[in-house]
């Protein structure tokens, strides 16, 4: 209920209703007009995707917005996922863009939708928490960012630049967009060329690579660092 | 075959057969007693737990070490997971570590068993990388790191030292073992209390907290860091 007017209906078993009289409280204040309907398990577990449902289920307004409003807060770090396709990688990114202080999270080209059940549970309520954008054109989302000011960064394994050398030459330093590619066969080198820059994490072990959403935990937590770091230490 | 005598035997389709060449040559070198079956894709499907198997399946001796033999080679960087129960979680984590350049991975307490398929998937080759060791007791482990000269730092996202903090007092500088919990309930306040610190990593944004896998990449990103700068930047 944290974003005002998402919530249209809830459907609760009778203990879930009883173990939280303040989300029923809040879904009773006249200006959100939510549906409450007390419904039985078996209700509840045909309309939930889960195994084990909480008990407590809220049917939702869509929440995504446009890549210009996105672009018009000025962002200060952005999370692109282009061609994104687990459900479950969508949600841990928007999780850990949300921990890490990102301002939006773009999914770019045919990337999963992150209302999926799947994606939606794995973002742990992050969903509700920082603009969402969907985009058709990858290539175009990128093009879009530089020309908003920010410096576009494409996390690729193969990529000439250290993410720890890019952070010490202070690259994370700016506003920043880090674009993350698919799951199996990361980023098509035409979409990873047109950023500013391809950084690569530092592999110091014998794993060829790191999975998706700890690549994008990594990236996103390198550049809250570097924002945070920022109004102490001016560059020279 | 990064290991050697660990593969006992090989089920290949025979388009799998034919794909790798490279891996039919090494099994049948003459000191690697490696078993080499062709069998058709029912076979195979039988005996591979996952939907879509790659038509070739090995079928490997046990590889985790005793906690004694981890500790003798003298770790820089250990990931102790206690009670972790979810497989793809620790798969995770063990190719975090290994990414990372830990020195070995302990499974500790009731945690869920590595060689989970799901596990090994997960963990994308790093299983064979890295020493892995499965201990009874975490606050026996913990105990025995800290004997050996580790600091033991406990991820927790109600610790009172934050991240970055931790590194820029040089915590993360000296052989380290982080201790990561249970994904749905974190560490016991016991087991936390046992380590020398209790970390938490900064949340920018409203997440309520990051993932087991996502935190375990975080943490163990910025001690690899803390290392690899440590030369380069001797504390005062």
């Amino acid at each position: 209920l944290s974003v005002p007017g998402c919530v249209r209906e809830v459907f609760a078993v009778p203990s879930a209703a009883r173990a939280h009289p303040d989300i029923r409280a809040a879904a009773d204040q006249p200006d959100r007009r939510v549906h409450w309907h007390v419904v039985d398990d078996a209700a509840l577990a045909s309309l939930a995707e889960t195994v084990r449902p909480q008990g407590l289920l809220a049917v939702c307004r869509f929440l995504d917005v446009g890549y210009d409003e996105v672009l018009a807060t000025k962002p200060r770090l952005l999370a692109v996922c282009a061609e994104v396709r687990d459900p479950g990688n969508a949600g841990t990114v928007i999780r850990c863009a949300d921990a890490a202080g990102a301002d939006g999270v773009v999914l770019a080209g045919s990337s999963v939708d992150p209302y999926n059940g799947k994606a939606v549970r794995a973002s742990a309520g992050s969903l509700f928490h920082l603009p969402i954008s969907l985009t058709a054109d990858a290539a175009e989302t990128v093009r879009r960012a530089r020309d908003a000011g920010l410096v576009v960064l494409a996390a690729d394994g193969a990529g000439e630049t250290d993410l720890d050398e890019a952070a010490d030459a202070g690259l994370l330093d700016g506003p920043t967009a880090w674009l993350f590619g698919n799951e199996a066969r990361g980023l098509p080198d035409d979409l990873a060329g047109a950023a500013d820059h391809q950084v690569r994490i530092p592999i110091h072990g014998r794993a060829e690579s790191l999975n998706l959403a700890t690549a994008a935990a990594v990236c996103l937590y390198a550049s809250a660092r570097a924002h945070r770091d920022r109004p102490a230490q001016p560059r020279a």
